[in-house]
């Protein structure tokens, strides 16, 4: 790498303080609309939550709305790219489907506020957001179904419709948001264990006794 | 019964006017909180959607949050009865716990925008009604949670916490009011069947192999 000059060194400063004073407002903004819901929360509450005024807010982003959508997409992504690294592997289904609900559980106990945001604010988004966001979902359900359904076709998995399953598996997951308790006696691990080990062993096929 | 006189017959058709046009007044407001958000609607637009004034609203609550409150306890109080009539047969705790997650999916899916608002909406109720509130889910909780738990007592179902059980069981079903579509290719009853079966055969006691 080539020596760098004062004034890259100067720029690099000041774009990695960007970047972190933009984290540092979707981090306020995500706590104040978890806590009071997004139509409570003005701009000058973000910025006055880290001591600024609005207009460093408005420097970073343009609108309220636009810090919604930055927090709904950019964490919606980190979730799916959690789960991608798990189908790329190519493991057979159960041993997948496991270690995905075992995953999308954790996504939601380390994203609890976000959780709960995008399952709370969605009417907030505009319409092009929201058919985004819709698509979204529907790929992130996807990538669970068609693991269900290669199970059902190997005989591993019940016969049931996989939209139920995997419904079911990520509405028990979602709802950790609601009664996940960092401090409680169960580790997010030990839960995720124990909610990827009653799915597994629920959609098992069995032989008839 | 001795013959009604006019005076009583006219105060009977009164009072069941008046009861009529309350729960028509309670199924607007929920129909509208459900699609708009608690903050986003006001008496006027509830009225509205019935033809009436705002005055006909409010001489029957005195406030839109009390309207959320009437909405939030009585519709809970009849997913609470419902579980007390399983839990009062004195079932086999397996038997009774698939009966009674059964019974829960099936209260969402009769109720989903009711209970899309009672996830959403609860930080617009007022401090003394949020504690009432979590004094009955904590109660609806502790109905499932001391079912599992007899059920570890004996040997039936593995040894989870049953606070994580609960937990997930809920979560599952609570999470249908996102995703239940009753135009869908199976019924209610269906979907209760299998997640009841699911969480039934996931929970189950084996004798290692």
């Amino acid at each position: 790498m080539p020596p760098k000059t004062k004034a890259t060194v100067r720029a690099d400063i000041a774009s990695r303080k960007q970047a972190f004073v933009r984290e540092e407002i979707l981090a306020s903004a995500t706590a104040l609309f978890a806590e009071r819901g997004y139509r409570a929360v003005t701009i000058d509450d973000v910025a006055a939550n880290l001591g600024y005024t609005k207009s460093v807010v408005y420097y970073y982003f343009k609108s309220k709305n636009e810090i919604l959508w930055q927090i709904i997409s950019r964490i919606f992504d980190s979730f799916l790219q959690k789960i991608m690294v798990i189908t790329e592997q190519n493991l057979p289904p159960d041993e997948a489907l496991s270690k995905m609900v075992r995953q999308h559980a954790l996504s939601v106990m380390e994203n609890p506020q976000w959780t709960s945001i995008f399952n709370k604010e969605e009417a907030e988004l505009d319409p092009t957001q929201r058919r985004q966001v819709r698509r979204m979902k529907r790929d992130y359900d996807a990538l669970f179904e068609s693991v269900y359904e290669a199970g059902v076709a190997k005989g591993l998995f019940r016969k049931i419709p996989s939209h139920v399953i995997v419904g079911g598996a990520l509405g028990m997951c979602n709802w950790l948001y609601v009664w996940y308790d960092p401090k409680g006696s169960l580790s997010a691990e030990q839960i995720a264990d124990h909610f990827a080990s009653i799915l597994s062993t629920g959609c098992v096929e069995r032989p008839a006794t």
